[in-house]
Formats: C-alpha cells, sequence, structure tokens
C-alpha cells in the first residue's frame, strides 16, 4: 500500500462522524464499529483498553445526560500503510458543566476498502496540571 | 515487526530528549537526527512539512530568544510495525510571553534498532479558537 492522498477529506470526515455519532444518545451504541476486534488501542484520560467490545463498554460508561463536542482542529496526515493520522483539538461540554478542552488522536487503518480506529488517545487538557518533565 | 512492550519507556524518553533538544539553542541544530531524510511528515499549525532537511528549516525559522517546554501529559501506545505513538499536552514559555496551551503527536518508526520520527503534529491550544464542527 502506499500514501492516500484523500488523507484530509478522510480525517475530517471521520471526525464529523465520530463526535456526530458520540453526542447522539440514539446511535452512541453504534460506535462500536468504528474498531476492530482486536487491533483497535485506545488510550482514555491515561487508561489501556484494547478491542471493539471494551472500547464500547468504556464509552457507554461515561456519565452524562448530555454531552457535546466541539472541534476547533483536525489535523490529519496520510501513513506509509494508506492509513491516516489524525489529531483532534476542541471543547467538550457535559451537562451544565463550563467547557473543557480535550485533545484527540486518531490512528484509522486501511482495511478492505474501509477504515478502522487503530489507535485512539482521548485527554482534557487541564491547563494547570502539573509538570512531568 | 510486532509490538514493541517497551513504548512507555520509549516514548518518555523520547520526549525528554526532544524538548531538551529543542530548549537548547546550541544544541537545537542537532534535530535533523531525530527525522528521516524523506519520510518524515511534520504538520506545524496546519503547514505540511516532509523531510529531515526541511523540518529542521522550520524549527530553526522560528523567532524567539528563549523557549521552555512543559509537559504535562504524555501518553504513549505500541504500534503495530514496532513503533510508538505518542501524544504530548504542556505548555510553552516563550521569552516574555505569558505560558501556551500546546498539543504535539509523534509516531516513531522503528529503523535498524533505533528510531525516527515518522510523523509530527504540532498545534498551539487556543482555547477560544473557532468552531470547525
Amino acid at each position: 500500500m502506499s500514501l492516500n492522498l484523500q488523507y484530509e477529506s478522510i480525517g475530517k470526515n471521520f471526525v464529523q462522524q465520530y463526535y456526530a455519532m458520540f453526542d447522539d444518545p440514539a446511535n452512541r451504541a453504534n460506535m462500536g464499529n468504528f474498531y476492530n476486534p482486536t487491533d483497535s488501542f485506545m488510550t482514555f484520560e491515561g487508561h489501556q483498553i484494547q478491542g471493539a467490545a471494551k472500547i464500547l463498554e468504556k464509552v457507554q460508561s461515561l456519565r452524562f445526560q448530555k454531552i457535546r463536542h466541539i472541534v476547533t482542529t483536525v489535523d490529519s496526515q496520510p501513513t506509509l500503510d494508506g492509513g491516516v493520522l489524525i489529531n483532534v483539538l476542541g471543547r467538550l461540554q457535559c451537562d451544565e458543566d463550563p467547557p473543557h478542552a480535550f485533545s484527540q488522536v486518531f490512528v484509522l487503518k486501511a482495511n478492505a476498502g474501509s477504515y478502522f480506529v487503530g489507535h485512539e488517545i482521548f485527554r482534557l487538557n487541564i491547563h494547570d496540571s502539573a509538570q512531568v518533565f
């Protein structure tokens, strides 16, 4: 395989679909379809989760009545195996809380003419977090 | 190749080395060594750059006297080709400016017992940026 020159539209379309599904309680249970049964890795606020079933379980265990993701930047790059690396920055509004900045990274892997999320890393971006280095 | 189980220490060591070199004016010119002559992709504030020489040129063109990166989270994941995906969040202090939140993604690719940066995405995280989606 080689570079996919449609990486930018693939990235934007994915991001739009992903958050539309996440933010819609009637549709959220379908998010398992974004992932591979075994080869999908998620790191959610530092917790490692592997495989579609466990990732969906995590998503469904999050506690809120209403959630809305506001996306402010989407940066995509083609990977050498035909996939797409995506970095998303945005703000997250949960119920009546003030909005939180978040960062979310995805690696889409090409598979039989479609894509699944091979890697995903989610973090709230807490401005005054303690220094690591 | 397969999953590298040392991904967490590889990610942390890389991040520490990278910012130590970036923040040291006497050492910054050596940053080209992190990249491959052709197979390294950087997206810097939305601008796409490819290959070690052009990436180093970009890094050296940034205008500041003093810079300091404060890293607040490092999340790493192993990739199926023996590499490591890294997401860094932190604060950036340039000269006497107030600190800015930043997000930086790296994909380290394994090559002959070492690693190079195959992908890198840098963004300042501007909390009130306009909505894309």
